[in-house]
């Protein structure tokens, strides 16, 4: 029942926790509706598909599509990275109120870095970046630490 | 067994016409593999299924998934029209080797378009736009009229 920016980030961040036991790269997103009911969420399914097109994002936009959510002007998703031109772009058609995002990806992300694709789309949602980035920035690293050693 | 875009795009324009058939926007998409063989194929699915992110290139991308084919840098793609940012973004992330399209689109597309996509991303497929472009722009041309009338 959150629509709190900062409650959902770190619902987003206890699930992409569980993305990283999975040996997935830690990202989340969780889809909630005006009333703050979570329609979706999901975490990176990449290498348990292995599909490069799991992304969080995507994954919760088929969720939402199934369940006959075509358009979602009166959603938010938020998600523990800042979203990829793929899922930015995805967002955009599904027409999605509002992105709210933890870490910012100045290598690849697609929302407010790179090619900014919101920009260049006809429905432009509502984007909040940098809520909990710490902590979201930190789970990654921590992920990418435990990759090396 | 056909590797020469102006055929892989007949034969995507021919994919395209059957979606049209259901009202979907005629758009079609084709993947071959290094030999000419047809790995995926599909045309725009978003009012069958309702769902903003069913365009071909997405749906031949998955079915590429589901039979084990995570990266498809031998493999090319002929698409009827130039793909949005999603399914620009999509193709890299697959590591596709190659890019076919027919109808520039300067509204909505994301590949030499827009925010051209592919500059961007770690993996950059080559790109051969403009293929039977006419015939594409015309049966995009027809489609909408078809609606109007």
């Amino acid at each position: 029942m959150a629509l709190n920016p900062t409650t959902l980030i770190n619902q987003a961040l206890a699930l992409a926790q569980q993305g990283a036991s999975k040996h997935e790269l830690p990202v989340a997103a969780i889809l909630v509706n005006a009333q703050g009911e979570v329609i979706a969420q999901a975490h990176n399914l990449v290498e348990t598909q292995q599909n490069p097109l799991a992304h969080a994002e995507m994954l919760v936009l088929q969720q939402a599509a199934a369940q006959g959510h075509k358009y979602l002007q009166e959603c938010t998703i938020a998600v523990t990275l800042e979203p990829c031109p793929m899922c930015a772009a995805a967002l955009c058609h599904a027409r999605i109120g509002t992105i709210i995002f933890g870490a910012y990806d100045a290598k690849s992300g697609g929302t407010t870095n790179g090619p900014q694709v919101p920009q260049h789309m006809h429905h432009k949602p509502k984007i909040l970046g940098g809520i909990e980035e710490q902590a979201c920035r930190q789970q990654l690293q921590t992920f990418f630490q435990s990759l090396r050693s």
